[in-house]
């Protein structure tokens, strides 16, 4: 069987997206920058109350697999949604990017998973995700034989929401290991750590290769100030680094090597949904096709560049193109 | 005989600051945001056409050890002035911070150096210098016994402008080196590191063992496009790196050690003149004060926020207090 570049694994949910001001995020107690878990009551309420919206195929790790598809990598999505109208729409957009998702869908229990999501007019996302079918993902859902394909297996910290779910990760992670790849990881989001610092501080000790985080997530996770003191304590692992800043561009290290990359210039922010789910997709495209570590961090930066300067968390352009101008 | 902590060698400058629009810039030919240099001719047309200017003792190493009395430090400058109104003027100011300063004033030559700094509502500054007697500078003017007394001899870029004082900082280097001292070495400009680049290039690699240069500076000094390219250039010599990114914040290495340190915050910046000489002093400081790298760059970017938030390019407080809260 040919391999895959990246199996990831993630909640499986449909984004609906909606511009919106402060004055509204203040109105309906929205955390601003965030992302706040919600049940299926506030979900209604909110998607009601969300002006203009539109849906779109989200998930981070599902986002970060679009954009590996369209860098022209290849890969596998494993995520739970259930037989509904949602849940249709999120298989037929993996379908359309080539990833390969055959998670079988739930018949009972909750609806597929979504996350409404408000976009004020500074780029900022504020988001609140309704769980739904994406929690019930189990080891039943892990299929060996894929797992052990992929030369990466890329996992979203935010499935530590899901308390099934980690069963399936320990074990999709034991398969790795066995077939000799790499053990990508997400840290996700700051809240996402608060809840799981002890059990990522673990994971990234002793079972991930690859670590992506943003700043504040890093911080969050080794419960420092600044960002040189996350770098410092996160370089006294092994593996690989790729933690991201914004604007401010993006460290990435192994070893002794350290790079210090900027950002990709470009014309205006407009939404920074799914700014670290490309950045990844860039990074893993990359090392997964023999990139040197500055090369994959650059990759990064242009798929990342390319997703905040539109609405939406996935590309609108082949990456593939703007790589091959780099 | 006591140590001194640093011996600095740089050219002795009375800078005249005024602020000034980018409209007067056009008219005068002002090069924005970098230093040129200017004759007798030039600088007193400039003079005449400065409105509302202020005198005060400059020059790049003299303002970083203004900066490291600040701290609290000890040290000698190097630098010739003219026996007149302005040669006065920088010995008496130099006396004022406590630096050891007794270079033989000229009574001959040129008049001494004079800095016409044109600073634009965005902070910009845009130097004009006059090097007169400051290049005059020679072999005489070092003191083999306080030279060899300082922990640190550091040396400005600029020098490379006056001929004779290359043969006055070779004599230094080698008495430093005998006596088992560090050599510090700022690029002070990225048209300087332009017109010397191979030199400093061979300086880089054979007797610095702690550089200090902002972004471009070590993008010309290396000849690359982006900031980590340099990085890793600089990274291939032994030493001590200190590398300013001005709002990116800095980065400081040594070998495998390697820190990505934020700006200080600061509330708005009014004159960015100094900001790199004011860093030096905070990281020489340090340095010889048995701090941590990470420290040094702290105390650096702790001293280029004071000077960044008035108008001159020396501290108007003590840094020392600055120092003690962080």
């Amino acid at each position: 069987m040919k391999p895959f570049d990246v199996a990831a694994i993630g909640n499986a949910i449909v984004d609906v997206i909606a511009p919106i001001d402060d004055a509204f995020l203040l109105k309906h107690n929205i955390a601003k920058g965030v992302m706040t878990l919600i049940d299926e009551f506030r979900a209604l309420t909110l998607h009601e109350a969300f002006p203009q919206s539109r849906e779109i195929a989200g998930g981070s790790a599902a986002n970060t697999m679009a954009g590996v598809a369209s860098f022209g990598g290849t890969g596998l999505f494993v995520g739970r949604v259930k037989d509904d109208r949602l849940g249709e729409s999120f298989a037929v957009s993996m379908a359309k990017t080539g990833i390969d998702y055959s998670t079988k869908m739930a018949t009972s229990g909750a609806a597929t998973a979504c996350c409404l999501i408000a976009v004020t007019p500074d780029g900022q996302r504020s988001m609140n995700t309704y769980l739904g079918a994406s929690r019930e993902l189990d080891s039943s859902d892990i299929d060996e034989e894929k797992i052990a394909r992929a030369k990466v297996l890329y996992i979203e910290g935010y499935l530590w929401d899901a308390p099934d779910a980690k069963a399936a990760i320990t074990k999709a992670i034991a398969i790795a290991k066995r077939a000799g790849n790499k053990v990508a990881f997400t840290l996700s989001d700051p809240f996402c750590v608060g809840r799981w610092r002890e059990e990522f501080v673990n994971l990234w000790k002793n079972d991930i290769d690859i670590l992506f985080a943003n700043e504040e997530e890093a911080k969050a996770l080794f419960e420092v100030e600044h960002f040189d003191e996350a770098l410092q304590a996160a370089r006294q692992s092994p593996g690989i680094l790729a933690l991201t800043r914004s604007e401010k561009g993006c460290v990435v290290a192994s070893g002794n090597e350290l790079h210090v990359l900027d950002a990709e210039p470009i014309a205006k922010v407009v939404d920074t949904t799914g700014a670290g789910d490309q950045f990844a997709a860039g990074f893993l495209y990359g090392l997964t096709h023999g990139k040197r570590l500055d090369h994959c961090g650059r990759l990064g930066a242009i798929a990342a560049a390319e997703v905040i300067s539109h609405y939406g968390a996935r590309p609108e352009v082949a990456l593939a193109d703007l790589a091959a101008k780099f």
